[in-house]
């Protein structure tokens, strides 16, 4: 079932670990089969040196497991509100990368301060509200997604597919599995140089036409990045 | 002699190097063999390069050498206090990791600001007190456990499995070698994470029940994080 | 064509990689034939995992395609500019890495603070004026390379050889493509220590005997820095 | 000549690179055969790449070359003066590495703020003095090595074998090249880590008592640390 799906998603569990961005256990990704509503997902707490795709877990979007022999990811809920409120999205990675969780810890939005941040984020990468106490001890796995739908609820997810859930870490997403760990990668990278920018000059602004000009030289409707 | 509890303790000392947690000599790791009271602990000031676990030096609770050609490392006094204070303590690492260590030498508890840190230690990783001269001119790698068991009279010491002395640089321990190491490996991902954040954000402070929550789902009674 | 030139770009480009300097698709380098006229470029938005030396596009300084299948670098109109302006750089990188990039997200210029930088840069590492609306909107890329030539009219760009683009991140330049990318390996560790240095003392200054005595012992008339 | 002595030398400059203290040709080892009184050094601006024992340049101690077909490091007249006034040094290094020499650059001593500085360096690492115009402009690189000699004057240089020359970098000296080696590896760590803690906590201070117990117990009358 969804073997392809597996593969890739599984693929994109170990390039976390090669990029930096996870230790340990840390980090998880998932992926959606529109057509079927289905979800591959990352086994909860498994090791990274003997992954295989076979160990993926398949899920519904109510979270039931109709495949796989180990449990998914004690953060599948985050993952599944995130499918059900952003239809575009095709895959969720969250890691607790260094200088994006710090930022997430520090409950701060990362500024767009530069064209890096412009040409894949178009918009700061927001940080998600305070949960509270009901939130966080009744189905928290869930109500951690419903924070960050609620947090693009002016926002376009796809034009700025990142957040940090506050004091915990990052979650990106993407059409697929490639591009959403991509957007990881780039989103600790951001996260890095910002971090030593605002050092530098607390004070700087964005200049507004350069994020609109780097944002749509990739994205827009006349982009010119790229080959065609 | 404790020839499985070498081969542990030799490959987490060399662990330690993988991790980039130490360099040239420094580091040590030890563990207990509960029934017989013995402690498997690292030579002192020996090279990784080699290392073999019949290297490994076994001492008594009284810090006595029971086999083995080489001394113990010098910080062999300081992992049995610990021994004798936490009965469920299998094992200890000490390391000189670099910002655990920026951490220590600032006499500064490490605040727990994110779920990165509540996942592994219930509290703020606390910093002994400054030792005085007549610990450290008497006994002084025993005074330095002393310092340490003291830190955790109100505290248990397999919730917040870790401790900074102050001036000096982390200590974690674990039920195995292997949980003791993965503590080290965490305590430095942490410390590094929050050096950042209170750099971004001096005032932040941590959702108390997002704590509770974060450790428990690990390490509660209905722990559900990882496979059954 | 320019079969040679080709290959020292391509390697140019992977030797980003290897530094560490560029992530992704980032970054590109491109070289001169000053008899021709023509441009040597790496190709847009291009991976470099299989990245060849027949994948160079091939451009006149008007930009126009000479000989490729593929699409150049969407800065190239940037690199054409630099070649206009300065007869003798013969190669030009860009990257965005991450000290660099954050002092130009800053919109600091990088100041010359020590012997490390005034080998190499006989000056501050300059950072252009902000670029305005009507820049942005207009061959953007090509005004990006104005606004480099118009933070150089009172400076030698050869004894300089890089700048900050304000918001944006560095170029370097050099003779040669692999002194190009050597100039962009120095100003990244310059940029990384002295970011540290003004953390540690945000009011010192360079000694300017130093500098000048530094930079004229390996650039000056009578250099007596390397071999003959 | 000096065969054994070449192959040390050598090695420990490749060390250099193998640490990541040096990039591209920086940094340069020396160590001195004191019966001769003959100095081997480093070539100057020559590749690691390829480095070979018999590249390794003989000087004697008025810098003249005694043999070797490369021009030696243009530093040799510093190292020169440290073996002149140091008799006990037997090697010395100079590097670039980042930390360090961002604390060389903002002109500060290195603070003895914990264990792993007191391991082995005794005092603070200090910084030298300004250069005067005069001292500059005439044998720069002998008055770099009379300026750290000068600084020394009333500090034991086996005690604290390291030091910060202002604006420039550091130098560390030992009996061996390897010992000389291992010395910037540490100061290295310990300019980084010290960074972390004055950002922490800038008022932090050493604990005198802690000092004299680490420094001894390695280095006094009565060490127990290593093996015997």
């Amino acid at each position: 079932m969804l073997e392809e799906l597996k593969k890739s998603v599984c693929q994109a569990n170990l390039d976390l670990v090669a990029h930096g961005l996870v230790i340990l256990t840390w980090g998880n990704v998932s992926a959606i089969d529109r057509q079927s509503g289905l979800v591959v997902i990352k086994p909860s707490g498994v090791s990274y040196d003997n992954m295989k795709p076979e160990d993926m877990v398949v899920v519904d979007l109510e979270g039931n497991v109709v495949e796989g022999n180990l449990r998914p990811s004690s953060d599948t809920p985050t993952h599944l509100e995130i499918y059900k409120a952003f239809e575009q999205v095709g895959s969720v990675v969250h890691t607790h990368s260094t200088y994006a969780t710090a930022w997430a810890q520090a409950c701060r939005p990362i500024p767009n301060l530069g064209t890096t941040h412009a040409d894949t984020f178009h918009q700061a990468v927001p940080c998600t509200d305070e949960m509270t106490k009901e939130q966080i001890e009744s189905a928290y796995e869930a109500q951690t997604g419903v924070s960050i739908v609620e947090r693009f609820k002016d926002m376009d997810p796809m034009h700025t597919p990142a957040v940090l859930v506050a004091h915990h870490g990052p979650f990106t997403w993407g059409k697929t599995a490639k591009e959403a760990v991509q957007n990881s990668v780039i989103l600790e990278e951001v996260a890095k140089m910002t971090s030593v920018t605002v050092a530098l000059n607390a004070d700087v602004e964005m200049n507004e036409n350069l994020i609109e000009k780097h944002y749509n030289r990739k994205h827009g409707k006349n982009a010119y990045y790229g080959q065609k």
